[in-house]
């Protein structure tokens, strides 16, 4: 299978989700030229905001793998991951993306992508959703227990 | 009990969990006044990239409410969010958030979510995991579809 095969795929499962009901999203993870997992939209099915597609494909292909990242795997998405998608790549530490929708596709579809990527680089004060810096002398207690623990995974 | 007093708790939520070889991070969700879900940092516990302290509290919030949005709920995080949390609570449409180490404190513990923040930012072309736009005859169609049913739940 091609790549546009991969991502015809992606654009299957979402035209599908979208005639149940479902966001019109799906997604597929690649793994040594197999498809490893593929999911679709979860989010009002299954009350969960953070179930996009692409999320809810890496989750399921690190349940596979039994692993929390995903290195040497490709993920195609029927279209452009939004920056909570775009994050989950990073951590998941992915080869490659393939998209075919654009965000601004997206948007004409009423789904406003493109707010989140300009409220990312906004500073804290002039966002959408306020966010506020509270200073707690204990801020760095959490990273000091990192830092003595021996033990941990680190990641 | 007030904002300091719901952002110290995330604290030792993120103390507590870095103690024991999980993520130093910790997320409580409030709505009215009272603590709807916390929840700790499960990366690697769990096997999943996205289950970052805010991730998970989100998730068990929605879950516990039955709802796909938390609007009337305020997020105390021990540390200011990545865009792929930060993308979570807007999606989620949560009121407002409190944070208290910075993504520098982060940085300088091993967890650089700068280098997302700027990635977020970049073209396509000059991204550090490449993102490959293909063009497919089908692409819009997942739109098509969402837009022909009336039954959907729109999001």
């Amino acid at each position: 299978m091609t790549q546009s095969d991969f991502l015809a795929r992606s654009i299957e499962l979402a035209a599908a989700s979208a005639a149940s009901g479902g966001g019109p999203f799906g997604a597929v993870i690649v793994k040594d030229g197999q498809v490893l997992a593929e999911a679709s939209n979860q989010v009002t099915s299954s009350c969960d905001p953070t179930a996009h597609a692409e999320v809810a494909a890496i989750r399921l292909a690190c349940e596979r793998l039994g692993d929390h990242q995903l290195t040497g795997c490709t993920l195609y998405s029927s279209c452009e991951p939004c920056p909570m998608c775009l994050g989950a790549i990073y951590w998941a530490r992915l080869d490659a993306v393939y998209f075919a929708a654009t965000r601004e596709q997206a948007a004409a579809a009423g789904f406003d992508d493109s707010l989140i990527y300009r409220e990312v680089a906004q500073p804290l004060s002039q966002r959408q959703i306020p966010f506020h810096h509270l200073e707690l002398t204990e801020s760095n207690r959490p990273f000091h227990e990192w830092s003595l623990n021996v033990d941990k995974l680190a990641y």
